[in-house]
Parts: C-alpha cells; sequence; structure tokens
C-alpha cells in the first residue's frame, strides 16, 4: 500500500457542541473538527468529516464506498440514523473490509451494535478522575504509549460491558468511583477490523490529551484495510472440490 | 443446581423429512424425534420439541421463558420464522443466559445471525467424507471424544466461514473434496453461551453416530446457564460511586 | 463421573502462618486448612493437603498421580521447590489433564511459570481497598457471583501483569491505589485447564470472605479434568493416513 | 519508525543441505540463503543469516541485540542449541519485544518451545498433498492471500498440536491424508510477538512458492517490535499509588 492515503471519515452527530455551554467550549469546531485537525499530522491520511445533520448523514454510498477507516462519535441522536446507513456500513465492512473505530457513547451507536452483535450496554455515572492501563503493549494500537494515561476528568463507563469477548483487550480503564472498565477493544467482522475507545465525553478535553490522539492514530493505521487477496463470495457459494 | 433438571427445548423446521426421500428415510419421526431420543439417556435432562408448523413457531413466550437450552435445525425455510422470535430468543440468551445450540445449517438461521452477530455465510459443496479433529480435548464439549471421528459422508461446509473469532474453536473438519472448516466452535454474548455444531445434513445420518450424540449431550450441557449471582440491569443504568 | 469425587490436593508453602504475627493471627490453622475447611462443603471432593517441609514437599509422585486437581499458595520460598516436582506437576497437567489453581502470590510460584510459559511479573504495593468485576458472567467460575465483590484490604497486585493472552478473563480487581489488574483468568496447557485468581495475601482475610470461597469451588469444579477420550501420545507420533 | 530498517536475523540449523541429497538440491544456498533471497525483495528489511555451526550459532549477544525479527529454522539438531542462547533470545523477545518466527519443524525448537511454554508436539507423517486455507483475511499476515493456496507436496503436519491457544488463527491446513493442522497461528509474550508457520520441509519446494514467501514477508513487518512507550521493569517492582 505504500504511496497509497488511507482515507478517513470521521463522522460526528455534532448536536452536544452547537447547543450546550461546557460541549461547545471544549469543541468550538466540533468533535469532529478537533480530531481532525490532530489526524492531520499524518500524512498518509486523506480525512473528511461528515454530521448527522447533513443529507444522508454525510455518508451517502459514494462516501462509504470511498472510505477505508469510519470514526464515530454520537450520543444523544443514536436513533436519528437511518437503519440503511447502518446496514450499508456494515456491509462495507464486513465485505469490503472498511475499519470502523467507535468512540465513546459510540459503544451504543446503531453502526457499533450491528457490527459486534451485541447491546453495548454498561454502566455509567458521574465524570471521575480516569486512568487508562496498557494491558498488551504490544499491539500495534499501544504503539508509543507508557504503561498508564492519568487522563484526569473523563465520564465514568463502567462494567458490565455488554460486548463479546474481544479478540484483543488493549487498555483496562480505572475510576476513583471504584469501578474498571475493558476500555480499549478490537474485534474481526468478515474482512474488516473494529475499534472501541472509551475516551471522549463531551464534556471533557480527553480528545486533547497527546496520548489519546497517539492511540487514535494507531488505531486508523491498524484498523485500515489490508490489500485482500480475495473478495468475499456471494451469500452461499457452491463450490467443487478443490482436489 | 444439584437436583434441577436442563428444560431443553428441540426446536426443528421439519420440512425436508416429511417432503422428501433420504430425508424421511433417515429421519422417520423427523430431526427433532432423532435428538430428542438420544438426549432422552441423560436423566438430568428435561426435553420438548417444537417445530416451524406449530403456533408461534412452536416456541410462544412462555415456552421460551421456560427453555434453558434451545437446540435449532433449519434449512429451507429460515425466513419463515417471525422477527419477533428472533428477538424474543436473543434477549433470552442475552439477558437471561439461555443456552443456544446450532446445528448444521442453522449457521444461516435468524436466530444464530442475530447472536453472533455475523451472516454466517460459507462455501458449501456435495456431500463428501468429513473427519472431525479434536482440536481442545480439554473442553467439557471434547469429554469423551477421541482425537478424531470418521463421519463418512456428510454435506461438505467449507472455510471461508464468516463468523466472529469463536472464544473455543473445539473441532475442525476435514473434508476429502480439500475443504476445511471451524465446525465445533463456542461464543458467549451476554449472559449467554452458544455451539455451533456442523454435522446433521438431512439427507446423511451423523445424528445416529454415537460421538456426535456425545457431543450434543456434552454440549447441552456446557451451553446451560450459570445460577447468575445477578440479573442484567436496564439498558444504561446510572451508577453512583461504589467506594 | 457421576459418583467419581474429584481429588484435590491443596498445597501451602506454610511459612508466614508458624512465623509471622499477622498471618498466623488470620490463619491459625494455616491457608491450607482455611481452604480445606471451606472446600469440605462440597460433597463430591475428596481432599488433601500438602505442605513445603514435608518429605518431597508433600507431593510425592503417588500424591500427584492420585491428584485431579493441585491449588498453589507460594511467596518467599518459590525457589525452595525441587524441579523435579515442577517438571512432575507440569507434565501431569500436560498429559493427564491435572487442574491447576493458582492463588495470590503462586504467580510467581515455579509451576505456575513453568504451565504458563512467562515471568508472571506483576507491580506490587501496599495493602489496599479491592473491589473485584465479574467481566464474564457466564462462565462457570462466575456461578453465584454478583457484578462485584468488595473485598476490603487486600495486597495490591497491578498490571502490567505478565500473562501470556489468557482464555478467559473472568474477574478484573479495582484498587483506591490507581491499579487494575486480570485478577481472575483462565488458560489451557495440553488436556489441562488452569485458573489464576488475585485475592489471598497472607496478611488479610480474603479466603474468609463468602465469594471468595464460592470462586474457589467454582474454580476447583472448573479445572477439573474430562474424561478424556484419548491420552496424550508420545512426542512425536508417525501417524499414517486416516482415509 | 518510518525510515528505519527492520534487522532481520534469519537463523537455520543448515545440516540436512549439506549432507542430504534431496535437501541440497531443493536448496543449493541452504534454506537460509533462499530465504534472504526472497526477503530481499522488502526495501525496509536489513537481513543476516546465522547458522548453527558458527561460532555462538551464529548469535551471540551483540547479533540479538540488534535484531528485530529472529527466523528459526531447525529439525535434527535442535538440542546442539546451547540453553544459554534459548533464554537470551526469550529474553529479548519478552523484554525486548524481538519478533519471532517459527517455520517448519521449529515447532520442536528449544526457543519455540521456551517462547510458547508447551512441549509443540504433533502428528506428522510422509509428504502429501497440502493447502493452506485462509481464515482470518482480515490479519495483515494474510494480506494478498486468496482464500485458499495449493501447496502441492509437503510434510504432513497434523493435530493435535500442543499449542496453547493462540491470539490468532490465521492458516489453517488440509492434507490429502486426512489431517488438519493449525498451521498459521500467532502468539504474544510479553513484548514480543510471535507467529508459527508450517510450510518449509527440507526435501519440498514451499519457500519457492510465491504465497509462502508474501505471508513470511508479511510475517516479519507483522512481528516487528513497537516503538514501545515503556520498557519492562524489573521482576517485582514495587510501585506507590498513582492516585
Amino acid at each position: 500500500m505504500a504511496g497509497k492515503k488511507i482515507r478517513v471519515t470521521i463522522w460526528n452527530e455534532y448536536r452536544h457542541e452547537k447547543e450546550e455551554e461546557p460541549s461547545g467550549e471544549s469543541y468550538p469546531e466540533g468533535i469532529h473538527g478537533c480530531i481532525r485537525n490532530f489526524l492531520s499530522e499524518c500524512d498518509d491520511l486523506e480525512i473528511r468529516t461528515a454530521t448527522l445533520d447533513e443529507p444522508d448523514c454525510g455518508i451517502p454510498d459514494e462516501v462509504l464506498d470511498n472510505t477505508d477507516v469510519l470514526m464515530w462519535w454520537g450520543h444523544v441522536a443514536h436513533n436519528k440514523v437511518p437503519d440503511d446507513r447502518v446496514e450499508y456500513i456494515r456491509n462495507r465492512v464486513y465485505n469490503g473490509g472498511m475499519g470502523f473505530i467507535a468512540c465513546h457513547s459510540a459503544h451504543h451507536s446503531k453502526p457499533f451494535r450491528a457490527l459486534v452483535g451485541t447491546t453495548g450496554n454498561l454502566s455509567w455515572g458521574d465524570n471521575c478522575h480516569e486512568i487508562i492501563w496498557n494491558l498488551k503493549p504490544s499491539h500495534p494500537i499501544a504503539a508509543g504509549i507508557p504503561d498508564h494515561v492519568d487522563l484526569g476528568l473523563e465520564e465514568m463507563y463502567g462494567e458490565p460491558f455488554y460486548i463479546p469477548q474481544p479478540d484483543d483487550l488493549i487498555f483496562g480503564c480505572w475510576y476513583d468511583s471504584g469501578h474498571i472498565f475493558r476500555g480499549g477493544c478490537t474485534f474481526t467482522r468478515g474482512l474488516g477490523k473494529i475499534f472501541y475507545f472509551q475516551p471522549g465525553h463531551e464534556e471533557c478535553r480527553s480528545f486533547y490529551n497527546p496520548y489519546v490522539q497517539q492511540i487514535l492514530k494507531n488505531g486508523v493505521h491498524w484498523v485500515a484495510p489490508n490489500d485482500f487477496g480475495y473478495k468475499n463470495p456471494c451469500e452461499a457459494p457452491y463450490v467443487k472440490p478443490v482436489v
């Protein structure tokens, strides 16, 4: 893939930042704007953004067809995303190998639920002190990350977290509320790779944390599709003996 | 759970056996009848059967509410199973811990797809010689099973098999057509456990094989729910600090 | 296996309790005595204990040959266990399917290191407030355990924990020191099953906690060997085609 | 790591090729020579070779200290590799993140056994027809590989294969002898990544197969170490609360 850029689409619900005080202050260009800014430091990425209130939620077929990695941030308007967009995303991941990164409250987004196959339910609580522990330093997503990252104030997302057993559990979260969380984990579905990462409440400033930025940069590169040796066939291909 | 019986419901589409020659001969009481017969050798099981053409497909709410383990065989009529039954099954597995065993072509059944979250697509071919290899002898589902089982004639189901990475890969299938298959594997979803097992084409006689019977008996006991220490809470419970 | 009892050997280093104040007070019969007492509530277990200062460390060949599950507690005298005992244990697990439960500081014991193949290194700190979270309620070892167990004071064992990726991550530990730990996890090696569980510092009273007792009872039943369908063959058997 | 080359050391026992007919014909420059030739097509690799009969087996400390990825081929002389080399390799993988690729009969090599913690035992049989199936196309090691590769004649290595449950099962092998094999799988140990790959009998010509070459090129890049954010600490660091 030398020389070929990874085409990233950052999708943001973009409601909080326009309407509420602390979010607007934290992310004056929107969360997608903040993410775009730091991802732009990577030369090999070609980045666009998309938001809920654009036509087709900003992700018509032609955009998704030309997206290698889709990042997703959503919270209060999960239900506004039309089912046909969800199904299209799922097919792109499954059969096209598009990568998917679910940020923070995207655990309850339609695409994440459809991809991993569970509800994504979890316990939540008030903002509190969060520390992220690096459980798998050999994983490319953990490259350059120390044994722990003191994140400061974040929204508490705790166990039980209703996800399938992840392929890789890379980061574990500690909260001073007494909770823990499998906050950085990966899944594979068909040809595609998925990464869920906990930080990113609209009222907090985690997307400005240099380690969070590094992890998301690593994540984009890790979920990006392989140069596949084959494409998914039809639903139930009849095959002849190969010997 | 000492003394408490495991309540098993064997669900069968039950179309082939009534209508087609070789299936009717192989399974004169239906596939569900054959499975019921050998499962009945276990004293700790309380068994009922259900078929597609009964009211509510034989699985109204009160049946599912009183089922610990649901076995599923379907093939030509996957689409006839109403979505509300699928959703009820999914909830029972997810939030109630009901076990689910998908036999053979149930890889494409609505409940299996809903539970594991993928299409279940695979390659298929004509009946051929199948050998099952025991890849995880320490797993309870492999108890009493030798290093390999020569199954004789079975329908060929081959890779690529579009499932999420299984928790346990217990059995691998070899076919003289040159194919292999991850034919015995487990998944966990919420409180529930799932087992997929390849053998069981309606024209073949795999359900009479003593090792296949042993594996399915083991499977029923393994997917049966724990005596849980807690029930799933609501979708997104707000929790206070525990310290 | 109905009617057949599981033969458990509880091995304890048994140095702290004889020599030091708080340990002696917490465990007047030794840690092994305390574990024996609560395991004795299970009718299907046949229990013996063994300690370091007995001949052959209390585990000569004939004892290990007649042990289905070996529990291990050690701390200051790991090096006193002779290598030939370690190798014998490893073979029993690997080729005979003997289960192994490593309690607390057994993460650094010779048998645990030999079995999982890593150093078992971890970070440790002073006793502090520990809460155990139930990450896989569907696992038999978690049967009857609520979503979290408030353990009170325990020794802090934190990440990074140098273990291979576990088969199952069942419990995660939270400490008020800001650390987390993969404190309840399983591995399979050959025919045998292994369970590591964090609580059990000699100065604390975790082995009196009813949930810790329940988890260890569950653990003994889970690591107990299957009734295997085959035994491990020689090192590199030459095999003829099976078709 | 842009601009930094991956330093690869190809280690070969190099006995068969000097002494035996078919091996010498297949690999006139030795197996290591053949591997070096095709790996040299990658611009970002800096390659050296090492063989058993060189001083320190060709891998003194200073060579290993400057190796990012160690490939290993051995067969008849596993025992000639000194234990101190094995321990040094293990430390480099574990604490330094050096990648390790075990080719073919390296399943029984001392370093592989030490790294994964099991015997690596398997069943073996005469050369026969082998087909490799791609079970995880989304994995970087499978990039560019079709759904199956018809390898022709290879030595039969079959299940049961005594390895721990792999992190990733990427390739499965089919043999016309009726056997199957988990022939392409990965493990993580400490900071290091490990890849085992089945093909490569000294009498066959698998290392000339373009897909085998592609898989090994992919493997070298995948096991290469991250730019770690931290180094392994001492054995049991005492840590203070981080909050």
